[in-house]
């Protein structure tokens, strides 16, 4: 892992961009004496690692005392994409905007972005708790496909936020009730991307004994503040 | 209103029970230098206001600077009930067990239970909002039905949390699109008593901009601490 820049935020967060190899990344870290537990935070497919609801997210948890690192995983973000996934998530759109049906495209563009996504989180996952000031318990946010995978296979991952939820590529909507971590789960309403009843579906399938679901009003991204700050206390009670 | 006894609790918080005519009553407020918001809290029907639980989220809800009051309306907690109403009772909790359908009773219960206690939660509104100390706005916590009657009825409502919400009689699921306050409704994703897609059907109908949907895992008394929490920081928001 290698540092690449580094800016002490006006709330005393130190950011950090790291390269893991081909992997870029953004550590978050606050003013601590003692090591702290890391929440690695992971955007729903293809928006970049710099994408600014993202980054205040990460800014608000590491003020409340936590190491947040995010990376952009192969075919998403700033890393390059192939020709078929470019035209794979154009077919994407138009499905979604004309209702046409959207599975199969869904499945063939999402299906390998988790499956490669899921072996990089790991890796950093190693670099970062190899950091001094990082310790455990492991928090996971986001993207809720990547985290079934990642919670299932990696024991580390001690509590996880999921957000949306409503397409899961099919292999992680099988694995679902083998999560068993605490988890909160956050979707919208009215999200025009994720059908409501195949969200519920999904929180009700994990395994985990104790899950708390979320749901606001409105559309994709219009998630309230506040509940970044109830996912905040939500690591507060299990990871610290 | 007239106060039958009076007990500073070990949280700084005045205890003292009340009677209205022949509603009695118990109220909780803050030491506190200026007047304070109200939270009206109904329990659940029948169950007396000196319950336990009641008593823990009312005492929580005070130690963060707010008056809570509750009371006993016609035929719930110590209240007097009719011979009709006891065998009513007895129906539910048979047809509830056995799994029979519970629609009708529930209504003929129900139904005049919630037209009886509206009218003495609004006398008794307007007699705490008399005392000093106690100021606006005013929030209402709790039964759900009671609650959305009241906030249809009562434009001195200014946020509710209402909880379960799976049985509730035709009258109040049908004004339910009426309630435009800022909503938290909380339900057990496995409320025995409560059919999960009632209460989400019901969540949907609420015509406030701004609701919020909170789900635990386990049956109806099973609901996690941090949603007492959870709900004083929704009072926060909207009633300070």
């Amino acid at each position: 892992m290698r540092f690449t820049s580094e800016k002490r935020l006006d709330d005393g967060v130190l950011e950090r961009e790291f390269t893991l190899g081909e992997i870029p990344g953004t550590l978050w870290t606050p003013e601590a004496a003692a090591p702290v537990p890391l929440i690695l935070m992971a955007h729903n497919n293809g928006l970049p690692k710099g994408q600014p609801r993202l980054v205040a997210r990460a800014r608000h948890t590491a003020t409340r005392g936590y190491a947040v690192a995010t990376i952009d995983t192969p075919g998403c973000g700033d890393r390059p994409r192939s020709a078929a996934d470019e035209q794979a998530r154009a077919d994407l759109r138009r499905a979604m905007r004309t209702g046409e049906p959207a599975d199969e495209i869904f499945e063939s563009l999402v299906g390998p972005l988790v499956d490669k996504a899921v072996p990089e989180w790991q890796a950093t996952l190693d670099a970062l708790l190899a950091l001094p000031g990082i310790g455990g318990p492991v928090g996971y946010s986001g993207w809720t496909a990547v985290g079934i995978r990642l919670a299932v296979a990696e024991p580390r991952i001690a509590a996880a936020d999921f957000f949306a939820g409503g397409y899961v590529p099919r292999a992680q909507r099988q694995e679902a009730r083998q999560v068993t971590v605490p988890l909160l789960f956050l979707l919208q309403w009215d999200d025009e991307g994720n059908p409501r009843q195949r969200a519920l579906d999904l929180f009700d399938a994990f395994g985990s004994r104790e899950k708390t679901l979320h749901a606001n009003m409105g559309g994709h991204i219009g998630t309230p503040w506040f509940e970044v700050e109830d996912a905040g206390r939500f690591y507060d009670r299990h990871l610290k």
